[in-house]
């Protein structure tokens, strides 16, 4: 109800702030028999962790995991799988001199509104760290589904006004963890990193979308009505803070085109039915199809800038100006990229379990 | 679960096929005193029903709702609310000679995989008819929000290429119900409404982008990390069968925008905060902020057309053509607006709630 | 959240008022492929419906379920299944005139001081009858539970001082159906039943004790920790108005025991695994282990009695005196035994298919 | 759905083995604002871990809980607690040579039916030490119930074959806490003493019951039909391992009582409504209505006794006989009543929350 679990059957719990003693995950409807190790989960962590390239952050965090519960001579127990990151020691003063100005865009204003209080250390709970113990979870799914066939791919596609060109899904397995960006399409890779240095050199930040896409899942996952799997997808990312809107398939595409260039044909290839076409993204009624499934998602600029920015004293209730110091991303898009992932592999690992239970 | 319930607090559950006896909704948790009545639920459900204008489909239904329980003396009680509309009796029998050649865009396949086997008479509960039910519920949530000082506005902003131009919150208040397309633009609805009639006479289909705006929404609104206010309201709207892209304020227009440009700041206005601008939708961190909560739903073309289509039966497994008959809407954006609307409502009612658990 | 649900994947949502239009129930997350008929649940109703035998109340409820939705061509579909029985008109002016002295034992004092306004005829929501649609429900738990080998038994062991003698599972199967309080031992049957005629000649109730048996249920079902099967099954029936204890196995009297008594040692029996007592009740850490599973609910006396009795006016704050008229059941009992059988079928319907998901 | 999470708004979720690396509780929902230290955890905690006398295990676990997070500057901030309690290094290989022979009464046969492999060592997940969570959570639950006026007492009524005698709220208060088996009744309690020290003399154990009362809750409390404030304290205390069976108000012993025995007769005191007796524990119609909330555990002997026992060789499928060394608890009912007296605590806390959601 208070909104830190995410799930039905796989189901996480995340927990912790940014300056305060750990953030972490609770998986709760793993099943039992998983091959699972902290590697396997550290190295889903090392995409997501700020310090990897110019293009992000500079900060350096270790982000070391470690597995508390529901692991027994290598494999999954079916029990709660705790998972914790401690905190390095930060300084928490450049935030104290700003936690009576709520910084542009941050959720500084509204958890202030909402609860009275507030960790102001580092955005407290709001932080993008938070977003560790998801991509934690994350790796567990991806481990699970890959047990099933499937296969949950990212790429980032569009940085500020920069989109990439059409890329085939072997350059999407194989490109983007090479390049800064995480772009499939190389050319526009370099071109996506200039426009993100700049902005950087001008105190500013760019937007991007990232589109991910999971191959393999069987035709039958998702449920109809409410809990329809783009539905649950479409929750999952928006729930990431720095995402504003998330399409499925065609989507918002779909309002520009009529149901006869629209609609994807069924027919036959190798005895399977597939679509000829997939403007519906693998998602018919809510329910998969068999055929890939593709979504993006917009990601914000960063709301950390350079620039001196209006708010206002909400102790003095005055207008005033800020100056928010410090290294930050210039763009979030390519740490964003693996949360995403993360996400989309839980909706699914959540569904694959759900549908177990479909039949007599 | 199995996805049929959607809501924390104010819960509902939605039952029923198309062809079936009924369909209907229960809501859970809608708190006692509130005064309500069956015409509070019929005059939205009048909003959504077919045969309302030549944009959409000539079917006619009446769709009297019947409140069975939780109202006393004109109030809500506390308990559940169990509303039903009786299906007319439908000629299944065009549905008979398709039942093993799903329909493009449909969930006949999908239901099929899922279940092995589906109600096929006219969709099932995959039908659009299942959203009586959204829509029953959507009012009552509605007269709660209203109650609190929450008004839920909703307009049409897109039909196939014809986009509205700039409107005022006063024109939306005003001139949606008395266009068929429900566009506040009304030079705009007039172009809107002959492209609709374009894609009829030639046996096809139109999609478009509907807008909903939530006014006078407190601070506070929305649970942190998963159950985001705008993350809610994403699922809410994806879990609509039509709808394929959600965005929250600037969408996803904040991809090719700078910080600089994308940042709200804060300021003053007759003692309260509030944004200078309102690219974040009224929603920052998934917690409202005060401002109007803007929403965008990308609404597919229809997928029944008359035009003649690829599919494979399902029985002899080969490729086959479709030609689905009878009386289709060749645009469902204005009877999907309502829907939506119901959605948000329900969302922001469900939020209003649970914030009560806030503070100590 | 408001506590009209019970059950995770199997899950029930029941609605209704005692004198409001209707009663009912909506089943989300039966599996699809289910044999169903309306004739199969209004067997079950009709052994819970009042006017069966001169020891429970005198008036006649028809009670004809009809089912709404979730069906086609006599088996479940996977979508919610709405199950509906409609009041027939009663007579409220009774309830009218004491609609402000809240009757012992009751609900009406807690239901007004909860909501501030209660639907005070006949009990409104707290009636008896709301477990009509447990019941209906639990038919198709029980029919599930069947197709899985799962049989669930219930008999009556105890009326006021009456207790029945030991009795073996054929007379358990075979003889409540056949004496009107539902016992297998029908000697002690007739000296119960005279002890409720003799309650009732003195304006007097009695209570007693119900057993349920499950057998043929397979080890493994229940959840660890929170949702333990015995867990669950307690709160089933606990949820059961009149029911104010509840015991697995041995139940209290392990109270008493030491732990060489109570222990249940294992042993081979065919190949299986057995325990030689069955002081667990079929379940060890939650978890069912293959023996039967017994669980035993005290039921207090009717609170309805003739009587005269202290009651509180709330308009005035003054104590004043109460006399209940009306035909009521001197005596619950073998009207709850429906159920409690309901409510265990529902518990363990819903861990049979959650326990799908225990294993990759 | 897998059991580990308790509660709808103060939900928590356990996690952690016996001889795993950590045991801990993450706690959603617990409202911001709340004063709180690892102070007021740790003083629960010490209540019930092993070690506190010779009439419980003489095991020592120094069990410091840590805090994660959720804390700022001494108050909860709305989000997530989780708290931890690291395991010492332990000697598993006790447990390495019975792996296969399943404990009577324990959970490993059960643990090992349900999921295929299970950690062996300590009990794993069904060890009493899962506890540990509970009770922090506990700790949470009752600190704010204390801000609510509410105040929660536990205390053993029986051991064995001895039974306290009638005790004032006074000596619940005070006496508990002055004996090693938490009994009010202080020559009760050395009866207590002496045959608890007589069973463990004899390489065996003892049960007993417990009863927790919850004084100072308003009316209102409980949500009707499923979620009865008794049905869920009924779950609660089922959940914990050793309890079979669950009483409220006069409990079992109504089935013996005549309605005009049983009935509890509204009267007014001081202004206020109660009711002359309180058979019914404090909650009628599943809501409180504001008298003392009593409830009652029947408690099992502890199941790891010294004597020799029965059991199966699930490798070899094959009869054995199986010794359980190391030191036990001859009697678990003292350090049982802190988790029970958590568990109420958590789901008063939970229905607190709840109710405010009641009204418009």
């Amino acid at each position: 109800m208070s909104g830190n679990s995410f799930g039905e059957v796989f189901r996480i719990t995340t927990f912790g702030e940014s300056h305060g003693t750990a953030v972490g995950v609770v998986i709760d409807g793993c099943p039992a028999g998983l091959e699972l190790s902290e590697a396997d989960v550290q190295r889903e962590l090392d995409r997501r962790r700020p310090g990897q390239s110019r293009v992000t952050t500079e900060r350096g965090e270790p982000d070391r995991v470690a597995i508390l519960s529901g692991l027994f001579e290598g494999r999954t127990t079916g029990t709660p799988i705790a998972m914790v990151l401690y905190n390095e020691d930060k300084d928490s003063k450049v935030y104290e001199a700003i936690k009576d100005t709520p910084r542009p865009n941050h959720a500084d204003y509204t958890y202030q509104m909402k609860y009275g209080l507030r960790d102001w250390r580092g955005g407290g709970r709001s932080s993008g760290r938070e977003t560790a113990g998801r991509v934690a979870a994350g790796a567990v799914a991806k481990k699970l589904l890959r047990g099933s066939g499937i296969e949950i791919l990212g790429h980032t596609v569009r940085i500020h006004k920069i989109e990439a060109g059409d890329v085939t899904l072997d350059e999407i397995r194989r490109n983007p963890e090479e390049n800064p960006v995480r772009c499939a399409d190389l050319a526009a890779a370099k071109r996506m990193e200039e426009a993100i240095m700049k902005a950087k050199a001008e105190g500013d930040s760019v937007g991007g979308v990232v589109e991910v896409i999971a191959l393999g899942a069987p035709p039958g996952l998702g449920e109809p009505v409410f809990d329809k799997l783009d539905a649950d997808i479409a929750k999952a990312l928006m729930s990431i803070g720095a995402v504003k809107g998330v399409e499925i398939g065609a989507g918002f595409a779909v309002a520009g085109k009529r149901g006869s260039e629209n609609n994807d044909e069924f027919a036959l290839a190798e005895g399977r039915v597939v679509t000829k076409t997939n403007n519906s993204g693998g998602i018919q009624g809510g329910i998969s199809n068999g055929m890939p499934i593709v979504v993006r998602a917009a990601v914000k600029p960063t709301s950390s800038i350079a620039r001196e920015q209006g708010t206002v004293d909400l102790q003095k209730m005055e207008e005033t100006r800020i100056k928010i110091t410090g290294r930050h991303d210039p763009c979030i898009v390519p740490r964003v990229l693996p949360v995403c992932e993360a996400m989309t592999a839980i909706v699914l690992a959540d569904h694959l379990l759900r549908n177990r239970a479909a039949k007599v």
